[in-house]
């Protein structure tokens, strides 16, 4: 994660919900207090955005002392306390909302990626996220799902090529969308891009299997026997993707179809915070 | 909405989706052509973020017009089209997945609030945010539950005065933590600001009513028969506010009771994006 | 499917639709204005229907044509369009909730019924239906389970033998049942049909296998444990097929016995239309 | 109910199972054996369907003698007897296929419009069918609504006007629709039909207050708050309806607004056969 | 809660789980070794055994102590502690699944009775528990009914007369039960019972009114509106109460019926631990 | 099961409900008057406590005689009869709750443990109960997990070692908590005790690996690929147990990792009693 970015991120969002002052706690609680407090979990799920927060207190108050009890990834458990912190009561008051806003949701990111992920093992396809991400937080919520032990896919439109049906129906047919889009690269000295195609039916797969120079072949909304006699056909001379709302019960019959990849949108789309409380303790 | 924030807002997230280019658009596409699009609707709903995207449009191509079939906050069904846009096919493109990820999780909060919002029908109690949103973006979540029937509680921690357990526990005794409140806003001149305290049972209440000077008595997790009880005792000497885990089950007897005001977290805390698409249509 | 009986079950219904007339169209629109209108699907799901829809607008009015987008079979999205059809305003408009009520419940069993086939993928298991249909409506509901994927068991009483508890108890024992049976065919020339003999334990499988003369035995209500006990007892010598409140959770155990069919009553005994409309353009 | 219709859909029924004999049982089973079997209720429901089951062995066999226990809209209990039936075995095994899906399906129906009209107890609103039912067993779905205490809407599309959006848009406008069907029904003798127009919004009521000469006025897809506007605009000049997507959840609300119907789609769009079996007891 | 009773269950069920000895604790952990302990709450609800678990610490070992923190039929949240206990290591952890099993089955039971408790805040309606309960620990299960807020139904078939329709059945009518019951009580000494009669129908409700001489009419699976009229009948001349399926969903309708009481069997027949832990702080 | 703990479970249940008399069925119903019913069985599952029932009835009144038509374990259906019992009309009235309660809550645990025990088929891995059951209970319900198709864990605290987190604390290392374990089950001649040891991670296995001398490793809240890596390391040197929240949707994962049990104390710690009653027939 990019240390910048991260900075960014966390001085606006305090600026956001303390602006000019916390005035309750300021009024009541005198400026030089000592306090402490702990992270409680409040549901079974995996943590994520422990080093998030550990900037954050670093950024507002490096007074502030945090003892860490559960890294990043691991499994927690309803009754678990994921830290304890220790420093001046007013700033672990008007830290308190932000730190649990961005642990509660990176957590549940991270829950959600996991049912996903286990639902594999034994399988050798791995679960992507897509580009459905809460504006300006894509950096967060796909780090959340790699720490749930699923893989990014591409950051966003820039680092990757993905050929979807509208650049085909403009460009023609499959066989000149690929083509333009290897001359493009040539010419712009992007040829460290990788190329995803995607097909919508098994006669677009045999289309781009004719035509070559990519590396991977999307198959969207292909049903269970479509999705076998396309990792059939592509055997292994491309990467196979499969994606169109595949969620928890489907997901194992794709991987059994021998796809690499699965994108499931759900993982940064619906998001459920996992249910954590800040307690103070003295 | 702060024209301002809404700008940078924009320009970052169309930043963080696009990079140096939408490279596969730009390989595919001549960069001149013209094409349409409608925004198709595919879960029923309340439609949010409208005035967003139009802003989106014109900072990114002002050349790219906007033909708006459904105005903000109405019911939407699946099938219904919200608006029709035309320009050139790359900056369709390009702003694609921002424009669905801005009005589908706008539009889902305004739809989840709204089912609050109509459970109160009848009563004159109003369902409230809360400050558990996506850090940096609450300025849109909260304007999302507002185009819901909603009303936004305080913005921040600078806004209104909310005295919690913490700050009671602190200051020795409500009667402290009130008394010491009204002197430091008369000292930094800030007496505009309301007062909110928090109960967590009848004796509470009652020590609150006792002392005076506030606004507002936010009644945390009590049940429906303490509820009533609480606002018999208040009776109406000032706001009341009923919070604690209340749910689409629970809101109506809550309601029932008289309170004026009834928060729910997971209007912003659980986010399920409303379901639509992007059609090309030429 | 058989025509004479296609053709009269859509002239009935839209008889029991239309009767002496459609007075709203009539009063409102002049009879020969020409319109347009497109079905589009509002639930992902599969299609099914498109050929009974055909022959209703040929029967009602051959100048209404039909453009077909999605053929019979196919996995439809939400936001889908079907087919396109044009013609007289009124032919539209007097048969669309035909159109509908026909498509939309086909489609919902053509969708249930790809569920279970789906399950069913890798094994050799194929997923049946019952006799459990709406009345005079057989015929088309079996129909929307193949299109989904599924087979159809007898259609009737009529074409093939299937020996149940009752006619088991009336003969005294399986093996006199069986005996009875043989000699009927015989005698009534009807040695064509296939018998199949249900079992309600494992004595009765063992007791079916010691008189033979058949070609499947049902194994009614049977744990996976005396499943796979019975595959192996029966051991090929018939064809075997489980029943009995087999659902989605339980499907793929019971494929995974070994048995070459399981029949489902849900597939038409549950009818959840799936989600579509006709809308028209112009 | 039409007792021709019945006759020859209970006729066409029987033949559509039966077709050239119930082979299995007229080789197993003396063609003058005598048996006795009882209609086990195994969900809880209201029954529907007595009286065309009677009409069905009469038909089939008037030596078949019933002894109907539970009448037709009783609330039945998992473990009842709804009847018990005696004559040949023959007759009683040919018939039970048909017996009980006509009354699985009509029990279905009726026990889910009870849970609406129990939903609407204490109010004036009565709940409705649409015309969202099984093509040619119309007359049957809506015996079992009425039976499950719903009300019928019309019956097909000769028996009432409805001006729809469609009906609408081709006239020009509201005004002139309802004056092209006033004229209409004048000049071909049909006056004694009721006209019910469909509004989307509060301008469309005002437009058809502003109108008049008609008997009820549809509110399609109005939000509550919208609902209680129109029914106050509406003011009892005319009858009014909710429709669109009303359901469980949120019938009771539509019918605090005061509307007079309420017609919800699923009564006969989603079909939960009620379980049930015929045992035979000797 | 009879004291003797409670002792007894407390002795047994140590017993039951210790045995000979806790031979892991004794292998492991010094004898005298003092430990202190918490009970998590993990799962919202309404707390209930507290008196109990304060016997068995008393009973078990006197010199373990305890601060309770929050008292029988409060409401409690998920990361609460409800009790801090301090002792003998090997007292702690002999009696803790004990501790647990009581707490967390009691508590199941309070928090699902007050759901249904709080469904009729408004109200003169009480829900009743009934004898369906575990075999020997009907006192128990009562209690916890109790302290979520409802009311006990008879504790057994003694002390109170209920007559039911096997009653009725044998005694040839309602007039003969209530009147050989009558005698009966006379000749016994037991005029202190009250007699409750269950009725099946409106028919039953006006015999029982034309004989008299009861405390309450049992109105056992009536719908809404039979219960409404039977309401009107009985017009408060006798207590009533309903019966039969009576769920979270339609208790409140069955509440605005006005009855006096309404009976549900799930209070005791499904039970659902609430989620607690005692863990060890040192 | 032993035979005078049931007797006097027996005796004292009788008593808990019927205490000094029914006095409805004495007042009402002929102290001689015979009488038949039958148990009906209501819903799908498998039963459990005939022999309970059995012995029940014997001791109460040995002139009441029970045909048992299905017997423990057996798969029972919506409609089954389990059995038809006939004597003094009193006898069957006043054990009839004690009957179902018995009947219900034992065959809610078989079959709940049956659906764990189903999804374990064809794996070697089997379902194990816990001591989380209701106090003095635990007999019946781990007898009614076994008719599932479970298998008991230990019975109580007395006949197996489990080296716990607070043992292995206590003792200052797993090596410690077993070689006082295995010391002091020497010194008191308890050496038939088998041992369990908790691990929290791989770490933890591989520190009793090097330890030894124990029977089996419980591997708590591991993650499917944790427990795909400790099942390597232990190699089938000691058995293997997975727990910790393990449910019905994750169980087959947790069995493909190859552990040998997986307990779930989910079988007795929720019970959903299975619905049944008591029919009288004359």
């Amino acid at each position: 994660m990019n240390k910048n970015i991260l900075d960014t991120f966390i001085r606006n969002a305090l600026h956001e919900d303390i602006g000019d002052g916390d005035h309750s706690s300021l009024a009541c609680i005198d400026k030089n207090a000592q306090g402490k407090a702990e992270l409680l979990i409040k549901e079974d799920g995996i943590i994520a955005g422990i080093n998030v927060i550990k900037r954050l207190y670093e950024l507002f108050d490096d007074q502030v002392t945090l003892d860490i009890q559960i890294l990043n990834g691991k499994r927690i458990k309803n009754g678990d306390i994921a830290f304890y912190v220790k420093g001046k009561k007013n700033s672990i008051l008007q830290t308190e909302r932000l730190v649990l806003n961005i642990l509660q949701r990176m957590s549940g990111i991270a829950t959600s990626t996991r049912k996903y992920a286990d639902l594999l093992s034994g399988f050798n396809t791995r679960v992507l996220d897509t580009r459905k991400t809460t504006p300006n937080i894509r950096f967060l919520e796909k780090e959340a799902v790699k720490i749930g032990g699923g893989e990014n896919h591409r950051m966003g439109l820039y680092d990757m090529i993905m050929i979807k049906d509208n650049h085909i129906d403009f460009a023609g047919s499959i066989n000149n969308a690929i083509k333009r889009t290897l001359k493009y690269l040539n010419k712009n000295g992007k040829t460290n891009l990788k190329i995803e195609v995607e097909a919508r039916n098994l006669e677009e797969v045999k289309e781009i299997l004719s035509t070559g120079g990519i590396h991977r072949i999307l198959l969207d909304n292909f049903s269970i026997e479509e999705t076998i006699k396309a990792v059939k056909l592509i055997n292994n001379k491309f990467e196979t993707e499969s994606s169109g709302n595949i969620n928890i019960n489907t997901i194992r019959s794709y991987a059994e179809c021998g796809v690499d990849y699965i994108s499931v949108g759900a993982l940064t789309h619906q998001i459920n915070s996992l249910d954590m409380s800040l307690k103070a303790t003295e």
